[in-house]
């Protein structure tokens, strides 16, 4: 099996901390080592990184050759612009080698975590088997926990095949508003759409020149191409459509197994603080020294890189985030709101705070 | 006339902008130069530099001296250990010429503001005549504007002497309870104690010698002392007295002018955040660049050794302080607690943030 981690984004959820050449997915957030280097851990044994792809940008590409040392340089797959998902998973599939191509590829978000290495592992094994025997589609879909209303979710249909627990999707729902979320997740017959998928490349590729032939043509195009150059304007010109829409969506045969590994997308501040071990006071720390008195409920963050302390007093559920060049101060409940901040410093034209 | 300014504090209060090696004197805190440099300033055009002394400690005197490049090097008293404001200022005296000595000598904290330099020149000046022309021991008290109960008072006897506006001191009063400190405060017979004192040289030696012998004793042993070396060890060997109980409170003719001058100790972030110029919103920034969003009231500075933003949203009543190797939340209305947090890095054994 070949692992395709989509290492691209440039989410500026975790400001100050991310930064445009430092995103989520290359901090280290809830443990000693990145996100990307801990998604790659967490294959181990199953997937070796010889076997492992990654899609980046070309500014993150060193960054991520340089955290991820076993992977061979060129599995580091480095679009020269962003569009989306359907032209990153494809032209990386593209790129592989004709019998990885035939083989599964497990496609997997390279931010988020699981806090259960080895139920995941099991989920990622039964959902290659069934792609590998069953030429399956296959997306993991998360046990929902809660009538999160940030997420879309799967609908479930009816078990297909010989490896237990599969499941056709009946449809796809976008975000649904507190009350739909709350029937899904009562129902027990909905998962959380996760973004991770498993199937044959060979497979995947088909579906592509049937359901978006525009992107087919074009990653053909590339794969023709006389220079980098011409492949890299080539890649320009795709179309930017996200997998799920271009694909996932319009599979009639496209089936689920649920994963329940103590998932969480690390979507904000306060989803890092429902994660972390808080101490007895409620007050959960990462990357340096703190000192907290009086004080309870509070997410207290540094940059490992930029020694420091923070030291607070009497204060309650509030995020502070230190890095050498910047502080953040607001309430946990409004971790959402960090975008503001970001969008009011690229207004001042901040460009190094950024 | 001449001034010494006792500079050799050492406080806790401004933590973590202030530490031992640069205490509150030595930071610029409400403008761009520091409390030091604005007392010296502040005494312009009716004490020039050549005229000023400054007592500190060893560690400061350095820096004191750099801050201060315009007082000559050898008035910069460098005590060999803190011995309270009585060795200070009785050694300080000894060490002046003998024409210096026998004029005027105005005493004063390094570090408090005065928002109106002109106000406190004039009462300086009313305060020199009578110490001159009367030989008056004069201390300047400052008109309260609250019922402070962190500060010792000044009870007014009857005017004394031919200058407008002197009165004798009836008693030093130690700090007072609320119902008493209103009491004060209504009367219109009190006023605030603010260590500040103005009198000839000689006439205070002469008073060190009736009141404090043993001291007194001690700094003449100092004047014929061998070596430098001998004079450390006597200085030491002083009695460690303030200059309030060993000599101001046991003087029978202490005489006082009232001090209207926007007088503040800056005695806490919440003090400082008093005399610093808010936004509409009421949030004070100094130091460094800032962003507050839906946040009202706080207090944000910047060690400006160390560029950096600081960046709140919805917080409302704090003080943020962040300095290259340390941050600080807490309430406004808790600053006096700072001392907790630092007394908590002293059990660490935390000496570099100290």
């Amino acid at each position: 099996m070949q692992a395709l981690i989509l290492a691209g984004g440039s989410g500026t959820r975790f400001w100050p901390l991310s930064r445009t050449a430092r995103p989520k997915q290359l901090l280290a957030l809830d443990s000693e080592r990145s996100l990307l280097q801990e998604t790659v851990e967490r294959l181990l044994p199953l997937v070796g990184p010889e076997s492992v792809w990654i899609s980046t940008t070309r500014a993150l590409a060193p960054e991520v050759r340089r955290q991820l040392p076993a992977v061979p340089p060129e599995q580091v797959v480095a679009e020269p612009v962003g569009r989306n998902t359907a032209p990153a998973i494809g032209w990386s599939v593209r790129a592989m080698p004709e019998a990885a191509r035939q083989g599964v590829v497990a496609v997997l978000p390279a931010d988020h975590r699981m806090a259960d290495g080895h139920a995941f592992r099991q989920t990622l094994a039964a959902a290659a088997m069934a792609a590998e025997t069953e030429d399956r589609v296959m997306t993991l879909g998360i046990v929902p926990r809660w009538p999160e209303t940030g997420y879309g979710y799967l609908e479930l249909g009816e078990p297909v095949g010989a490896v237990h627990g599969v499941r056709r999707v009946r449809r796809f729902v976008e975000k649904p508003d507190p009350e739909r979320a709350a029937g899904f997740v009562a129902s027990g017959g909905y998962l959380w759409n996760a973004g991770i998928f498993v199937f044959r490349g060979a497979t995947l590729l088909a579906h592509l020149a049937r359901l978006a032939p525009e992107l087919a043509r074009g990653l053909e195009a590339m794969a023709g191409a006389s220079s980098p150059e011409t492949a890299d304007g080539l890649y320009a010109g795709l179309p930017a459509l996200s997998i799920d829409y271009a694909v996932m969506e319009k599979l009639d045969g496209i089936s689920t197994l649920p994963l329940d590994c103590g998932w969480s997308d690390l979507g904000s501040w306060e989803a890092l603080y429902e994660v972390l071990a808080a101490d007895e006071r409620g007050n959960a720390a990462h990357g340096g020294e703190t000192l907290a008195l009086d004080a309870r409920g509070n997410l207290l963050v540094s940059d490992p890189g930029s020694p420091g302390l923070i030291a607070v007093l009497g204060v309650s559920d509030l995020v502070v985030v230190r890095t050498g060049d910047a502080v953040l101060v607001l309430p946990r409940a409004r971790s959402q709101e960090v975008r503001r901040l970001v969008d009011e410093l690229k207004g001042r034209e901040r460009k190094e705070l950024l």
